[in-house]
């Protein structure tokens, strides 16, 4: 195991009605009578209700508040500067998100720049890290992206889709109430599933010894998500099943999962260039696309990891180790055809995504892309035939 | 699953040299040239060099400080009224404990009893809820209670053990360096490990259904703490052992393991008034006498939840439920066993405790013990014939 620090300072309130705790909750940190700036998406948290009962628990809280609607998943840098505009004019204190991770992502962002004198996406390209920040709250309508509890940021900007990140971005409440998630399209739902899970296997694939703790953690967490995952594609109401997932996709990406160990995250580096090329591609299908043809690309640096994942994740094992190996990641495969997901390039209507772009952008910026194995373009030109 | 709240800002610094760091935690917290109270336990903080490590720590980084040693297992009100005293003489701003839970809850008593104008043991026996509490940072020694993240303290005082608890008391920052751990003596390395199961046991054993995703973790970390447990036992310089056994331990009673579940707390109950009883009682060899006794006794109550603990934590699966059910139990005392610690009250040296009079302070304050099973002091005092 490595060294390291953990700090996860989020308060979450979890359960049903935790959403009319909003108000009070912005009144004990910025006071009462105070700006706030309400982040949200598109029509679904108006249509929901959602919107109105987190406005007007602002209102009986005495907190005032203007609104920015019409975030769009893979969220853009252009949406950010309109945020920062309106929250500099309005004198905004704090940030309410209500949505997603997109709209999430946004609000941190939003956050982030607001008090940084300059350009905002130096946090993204230059990787300035960021030093202050309004508070943000959130209140979440989809469990996938885990940006209510993580210091992580994803926004993109000119055919590029980057991350950048610190402990105070993470939001200082969010709320999650899994009655939110009963109305979410099938889509949303398993592109939201493989998220989380890809959260914890860019951190269970590692290379660092000893990490049996957390690794079990990961594997249980895993297996969770995999049965509830099934319940809810079937039974979209079923809110104990939406409990599990709700409160499994919140700690995926907290931090917890990669508590000693060195990261991966090639999948999701990869991903992100091909939601970057077509933004009507929603991240996790396109981790579903990515994800098992990184895992038959890259197993033999290191097998046993990968015979632990097929049998205490997949529950599959055969007589050789390759042969388990090979049944683990195609166990994985059928689980994302389960939940409808598609696991070809053609299937995400990608196939017209030039290889050669995809892997120098994608390496552009580390140089190399992941950690079990450093992948250098040309191995994401081979990758990229596995998605075939 | 019920609806909660969870909030756990403890910085964690975990691994090899994490200790030199202390000084300037304190200088980020109440800025160089304050007043710290550094509590410690026996000469083994000292012998080991660490006292020495943090207090030089400290002088580097400008931080005056005081000492209080001498704290003792089972600690008592009265050395925190000593710390208490010395504390506002000194005009304290933060304490730094340097030890295991014993020395951190009372760093931790001081903290909330310092502020408080009434008597502190009202905190325990009375209910008050501490609202303010001056900072406690944590150089562990010894993984077992968890209290280096939780928002509990137990004190000692007039031959009972109480607790109390809020998030104001979690520490701002705890250290853990495994290699503290090589020279625990067995009797504490045993103790600790069954105390932090018994931490995840307490919550795991719940009458609350669909609690799938906590369940499989804590599942998973009772497997990993087995684990290492026994090769610590026979290995006591494995630092990747000790490693998975120090994160384990600390998150085992931070609240993870319980959210969205009533908590039962019976074995923790019972096992105060043995220790408070006779205070040379190691709680955890104490938590190994009582825990099996009661789940002997409680399993009927939900005996799904018992044979999802066989197969699940313990491995074993027998012909019929009830079978399979008392396998499990048998196999969790063999493990004890195996870790060498005491698995009746004679092997506790505790066979002249008075049933009747344990039983009746028990459920003195709460009026029954536990919630996966409600007991009165008859069902105590049955639970205590099981421990013969």
């Amino acid at each position: 195991m490595e060294n390291f620090e953990f700090y996860n300072p989020t308060k979450l309130f979890f359960g049903r009605g935790q959403e009319t705790r909003i108000g009070s909750l912005l009144v004990e940190k910025v006071g009462t009578d105070s700006q706030v700036l309400v982040v949200y998406g598109g029509q679904s948290a108006k249509k929901s209700g959602l919107l109105d009962k987190v406005t007007s628990s602002l209102k009986a809280s005495g907190i005032n508040f203007v609104e920015l609607g019409d975030v769009r998943p893979n969220p853009t840098y252009e949406k950010v500067k309109e945020g920062v505009v309106l929250a500099r004019e309005k004198n905004i204190q704090a940030i309410v998100a209500v949505g997603g991770g997109s709209v999430i992502d946004t609000a941190k962002a939003i956050a982030i720049c607001v008090p940084y004198e300059g350009e905002g996406w130096d946090f993204f390209e230059k990787g300035v890290v960021p030093k202050k920040a309004l508070p943000v709250a959130c209140v979440l309508t989809l469990p996938a992206a885990g940006s209510e509890q993580s210091k992580r940021i994803v926004i993109s900007h000119q055919g590029r889709k980057l991350g950048t990140g610190s402990d105070i971005v993470r939001p200082f409440a969010s709320i999650i109430n899994p009655e939110f998630f009963f109305t979410l399209p099938p889509k949303q739902v398993r592109a939201g599933v493989i998220d989380m899970m890809s959260h914890i296997m860019e951190r269970y694939f590692t290379q660092t010894p000893n990490t049996d703790f957390i690794s079990g953690q990961a594997e249980a967490a895993l297996r969770s998500i995999m049965k509830n995952g099934l319940i809810v594609r079937k039974d979209s109401q079923n809110y104990e099943a939406w409990s599990q997932i709700g409160l499994a996709g919140s700690f995926a990406h907290n931090g917890f999962y990669g508590l000693g160990q060195k990261e991966d995250w090639a999948c999701h580096g990869i991903e992100h260039e091909i939601s970057a090329w077509d933004e009507t591609i929603t991240h996790g299908e396109g981790l579903a696309v990515v994800t098992p043809a990184w895992m038959t690309y890259v197993w033999k640096e290191n097998p046993s990891r990968f015979v632990q994942f097929a049998q205490n994740v997949m529950g599959v094992k055969e007589d050789t180790e390759e042969k388990t190996v090979l049944a683990g990641i195609a166990a994985l495969k059928n689980f994302f055809k389960e939940m409808g997901a598609p696991v070809t390039l053609a299937e995400l209507h990608a196939e017209k995504l030039d290889p050669q772009e995809l892997a120098e952008k994608a390496v552009k910026i580390p140089g190399t892309l992941g950690n079990f194995k450093k992948l250098h373009s040309e191995d994401i030109l081979k990758i990229f035939e596995l998605m075939r």
